[in-house]
């Protein structure tokens, strides 16, 4: 449809209709026989069937069959004949699973997640989706926010990276092509820093640090084309984001150019009354439509207000006609007015779904995101022909797919005592449970049954007595373990970020019995480790990985991959030591880690500064040895470069990846920087005895900072630039930026 | 001196004079001899003999004799005989040593504080002091940062009440009169709040957070009158606060009306060369003087830089003058160009020093601060009758004052076992270490000899046994444990807030074998006590009670005087809750509490949102009963006042003292508003049986916040009013502001 057309269609539409296009309700009310009396819960919610009847979007119905139909019968009844935009969350993957996206960070390779958004979106395409909310692109430095599984991580220079290739995987050049659905960055603005790690608690954050940190990877996003951005939960500086036009018309909009849909997180348009920071659900319409909220989420709120406030003059028609507008304009672009139904194909989803490619690349992505944590005498890879004791839950488990994968079916999913008998000859091999996923001290409730299962004391010891006596029987024992999959997601803070006592008490008791423990960990978020390295002698992250993250561990365990991960969000030694993250502020009193006798430091006097596990970090198979840095020259002008190059030799004797991270820090400046910042990486394989160099072109653009002129600019100066294998090397060298 | 002749003074000395009044050298470089050659350090600081020689104050030296000398040698040879300022920190109690301030705000009596803070004056006074770096008005929700001692706690409220009454305890009306000395109010703005509790951290705040919460309590100290303010080791907003032109003149000056003394914390001018702040020495002094710091605290960087800057042009001389004027203006209001000794007198020093007066003051301030946690079968008081096991390290230790007492001193000190003796026959009883403070497994370093004794693992078994041995033989063990006093404080960040774990063995020990366990609690922070409170019946906590702290100890476990203290700071549940204060924001998912079922809520899955023990509890000898808040009318105007009263019952068997606290909570407004705010209180004393009515007025000044349109104003509206015994009360009515 030409733009001027869609100027008339939005001419010639009701005010209800205009508003209702503002709506989302969920498609669990539309069944397929689009019976709009048989309202149940959405009559609470607000809205009557009138509103459903010409709402714009539809949130959580999936299939090709159920949407065109729904889309057809909506489509014929509405007075204009707009479509209806379908909606999910579509987060790390449709049917095919892939790991969750702080494992995807882990990979170092935007490029990867780009195609897995792309098989994505292919899969939710064909089952009549047009839009996901995603990719999540908030910030997170507080392991105890459940959520930190679905960002890539602390570094905003990082996290735009991902952000800005999911969005193009998922969108391609243009949304009217094949298999391409919009995408919705999210939460706009700073939801990853509640305070004290509790979910949906206030966020305080310093108007610097927000910009500078918080905000860039959003404009990642936004800059690649996403169609969408969606409201956070949290205020920014005292006002809610759902509510606030600071930060929706003046930063996203006017600062960041951000000209598509804005939508509402879940309910956040009610929630602002429960902030107290709106009397009554007139004042929340205003103020969110105020700020420019374009599609309430799951409330009445818009359906039943604004009508009436734009007829009592308290609010501006215009207000309406320009979220309408914007919404229409994403449903042409998605060229719905054309074919309601887009890629909505049962055939194609018998097809495509889960098909051999899809699998393929989830079990590459999977092997990718692989963090080897610790690997004493190289007690991997294994030998096929050892004899291994294969225990924990996560053995036989098929949960190994991210909380937000609810597409995702477990029965598609391999388990690790199948990926194993597929790789190898495991007659000398037993395989057990260990202990149950949760003991029985634990019950998570509102979780469901999966979090509710529970064993008796008794059964327990029993599952761990099996386990301890394979255990002393075997070479080596390969302990499966972790976080249930439930235990973080979104509404999962814990105050203690350890594996569940139970599993603990297995690697304990086994650790006992054989001193070759080789830990697979299972998690969502950093766990404080120090009792679990400290009984094994290998310990292999694999976070939540996925349909095939079973496969994927057999490859690496057995060493047909060889694992090349590294952590993007540092793993604490201890939850006292929360919020961590390794490009912190320098401060006028820094500890020198070792002197401990100088008393007046930024310090703990119980643990080290320094986290468990860096960011960056990570081993693999081999080892590698990289040489000072050089810079070809002393001194960067405006139009110049400056290249900054190391020598990177595989010392060991096998194959391997290393990602060579070169990071920079602003000697001195106007507001304070921190002591070290990503700024490039680059991912090299080399043979055993193999070298190459890597060079590194450094411009003064990737020096610039919010200055205290509030402008994002660089400043001259003395620059260090580190190049190392994590975020802790200290091989560095120096310039001059004269501009 | 009149204005006049202060400003012919100015006129009449040159640049150096000038900029060396700007400087502060500590004392310990003068000795008596006033041998100006004999530098030693300072040297390395950038001092020439010549910058001491003409400089404005000395810290850290005291003593009528050594002042008196000092200051007549010094204005001797001084050209314009200009008499030197003598500052110290006296934080709580310069010889007789008061409760720690956070056991202070447990009192709710910010009169008493301000007698204590006079009775320090006097002292110090007398000892020839001038100006005390107190208080410390810093808000804190973190218990791992160890100078939450040194702060009253985390209501902006009451820490404004404090900090004007303790700036009112040390300068008096005027201070020329005998015996008060300058306050300086610290450590302007926000140093309570470092990232993760990690001493001189980054703070992040919002700047609506920073305004509403944090400043209030240095406003109050500014309105007191208070003389001085320090500058904090912290950034805001990116800038570290001592070369923070914004903060300093935009807010500090120009806001909020300072015209006193502007003082840098120890070497901070220096260090904001470390936070990367500034390139060099001389950059660190431009940008500092700029922003209006009138004295540079132990660095040589003002005198090594500031004439020559002047001299080329780079700063203007007015900023010289204007801070050299301050400086002066506090030397002549404190009437020292007439008596540069001001009170300095051998005599009265040892009249005056921990005469009885003012150990009474100390034993009455050390009884107030404590407070009751538990008391299960009304175990506490003790009959002095019983057979008790006085048992830990607290019981002969006199080591009973904060780590910022430094002047106070050990021997001057009662110890417990002392203390018990002097009020009650002991025949029965028996005292014992039990163990010693800190086990063989913590060695903090950096401390100086008190932290780095050590025992054995045989003798910590040996002193055990001896103790488990008493506590089978007796009917009731008191159990004096607790952390050391050095570590809270400055530098003292702790990961883990739990007592030293071989006390918890000893407590853990020790009740195995006797039910009565009643412990009195000595530490500088909340700790994590669900360890604690779940071994024993009875809890007192007695924070760091100073020199007369064993007396009042006694006086309480023995029922002559019955407990009354409120916490003014969360106890945490655990490490993993922090940061936690009762004064949150309204979030747009509140959990309620004992709905665990509600998934998508604000909370822990592992843990209670709610603190062991919230802000404003506190336990009695009695029990009262309050009952419904009633108000005189609904509806407030302008000029209006509501009465908000309650009838309170003293329910129980004998006297008591109830602090019934008022608090509010603003429904809907324009900025999102804390589920509850203290906004006044009352302590009232009832015999057994008796009640009475309390009266709260609430105006509409009460009311005022900082509003989105940023200023400090009211907002109409539905207002809740909750009184009763602590922050959880949910005893309340309504109203409405109509203006």
């Amino acid at each position: 449809m030409t733009e001027q057309k869609l100027k008339e269609l939005l001419a010639d539409m009701t005010l209800e209709e205009k508003v209702n296009q503002m709506s989302q309700v969920v498609g669990a009310f539309f069944n397929k026989d689009m019976d709009i009396t048989a309202m149940g819960p959405m009559a609470d919610k607000g809205f009557t069937p009138e509103n459903v009847a010409l709402s714009g979007s539809i949130l959580g119905s999936m299939g090709a069959e159920t949407l065109k139909k729904i889309q057809k019968d909506f489509v014929e009844q509405h007075p204009h004949h707009i479509p209806m935009l379908f909606m999910l969350d579509i987060i790390n993957g449709f049917k095919t699973i892939f790991p969750i996206p702080l494992g995807q960070g882990a990979t170092f390779e935007p490029e990867l997640s780009e195609k897995c958004a792309a098989v994505a979106a292919k899969e939710a395409a064909v089952s009549g989706l047009h839009v996901t909310f995603a990719p999540m692109t908030d910030l997170v430095r507080d392991a105890r926010w459940g959520r930190v599984m679905e960002s890539t991580g602390e570094d905003p220079y990082l996290n735009g990276l991902f952000c800005a290739g999911m969005v193009r995987g998922f969108q391609g050049d243009d949304l009217k092509e094949p298999y391409k659905i919009a995408s919705c960055v999210k939460h706009f603005a700073g939801y990853g820093a509640p305070t004290a790690g509790r979910d949906y608690n206030t966020v305080e954050l310093s108007e610097h640090t927000f910009r500078d940190f918080y905000l860039p990877s959003y404009k990642a996003g936004i800059d690649a084309g996403a169609a969408m951005v969606m409201t956070s939960f949290n205020t920014v500086n005292g006002v809610p984001a759902t509510g606030n036009k600071k930060l929706m018309r003046g930063i996203l909009r006017d600062e960041m150019g951000f000209d598509g849909v804005l939508i509402s997180d879940w309910a956040a348009i009610e929630e602002i009354i429960y902030h107290g920071y709106c009397a009554d659900r007139e004042e929340a319409a205003v103020r969110s439509a105020e700020a420019g909220v374009d599609i309430d989420m799951m409330t009445g709120i818009y359906c039943e207000n604004l009508c009436r406030l734009v007829r009592e003059g308290k609010i501006s028609e215009d207000l309406i006609d320009e979220s309408c507008m914007r919404i229409l304009e994403l449903k042409n672009k998605l060229g719905l007015f054309e074919n309601p139904y887009k890629d909505a194909d049962e055939t194609k989803e018998k097809e495509v779904i889960l098909c051999k490619e899809h699998r393929d690349l989830a079990r590459e992505a999977a092997r990718k995101s692989f963090v080897l944590l610790k690997n004493e005498e190289k007690i991997l890879p294994l030998g096929k022909e050892k004899k291994i004791a294969w225990v924990g839950p996560y053995v036989h488990s098929r949960n190994l797919m991210g909380s937000w994968s609810f597409i995702g079916d477990a029965k598609d999913v391999t388990n690790l005592e199948e990926a194993v008998k597929a790789q190898a000859d495991t007659t000398n091999m037993s395989f057990h449970a260990g202990s149950p996923m949760l003991g029985s001290d634990i019950r998570l409730e509102g979780f469901g049954e999966a979090m509710e299962q529970s064993t008796t004391p008794e059964e327990e010891e029993a599952m761990l007595l099996e386990a301890v006596n394979a255990a002393k029987e075997a070479d080596v024992v390969v302990l499966a373990i972790g976080e249930d999959r439930l235990q973080s997601g979104e509404a999962t803070s814990n105050a203690n970020i350890r594996i569940p006592e139970i599993q603990q008490r297995l690697l304990e008791r086994v650790s006992k019995v054989n001193e070759n423990v080789v830990v697979v960990l299972f998690n969502g978020r950093p766990l404080d480790l120090r009792d679990v390295v400290s009984k094994a002698k290998a310990v292999l992250e694999v976070w939540m990985p996925g349909t095939e993250g079973a496969n994927a561990i057999a490859d690496v365990v057995f060493g047909a991959y060889a694992p090349s991960g590294k952590l993007t969000m540092s793993f604490p030694y201890s939850v006292g030591q929360v919020p961590v993250h390794y490009n912190e502020y320098s401060t006028g009193r820094p500890h020198v880690p070792g002197k401990d006798k100088d008393r007046f430091r930024s310090k703990y006097l119980d643990i080290p500064n320094a986290p468990l596990f860096p960011f960056g970090y990570g081993l693999g198979y081999t080892s590698f040895a990289i040489s000072d840095v050089k810079l070809d020259k002393a001194e960067l002008g405006m139009e110049d470069e400056i290249k900054a190059s190391v020598t990177v030799k595989n010392t060991g004797d096998t194959k391997g990846t290393e990602t060579v991270q070169l990071y920079i820090h602003d000697v001195a400046a106007s507001v304070v920087r921190p002591v070290k910042e990503l700024k490039d990486f680059c991912k090299v394989t080399l043979q055993p005895g193999e070298e190459t160099e890597v060079i590194f072109k450094i411009t003064e653009e990737e020096l610039r900072f919010l200055t205290e002129n509030e402008r994002v600019e660089s400043e001259n100066g003395v620059f260090e630039v580190f190049i190392g294998s994590d975020s802790t090397t200290e091989n560095k060298a120096e310039f001059v930026l004269k501009k």
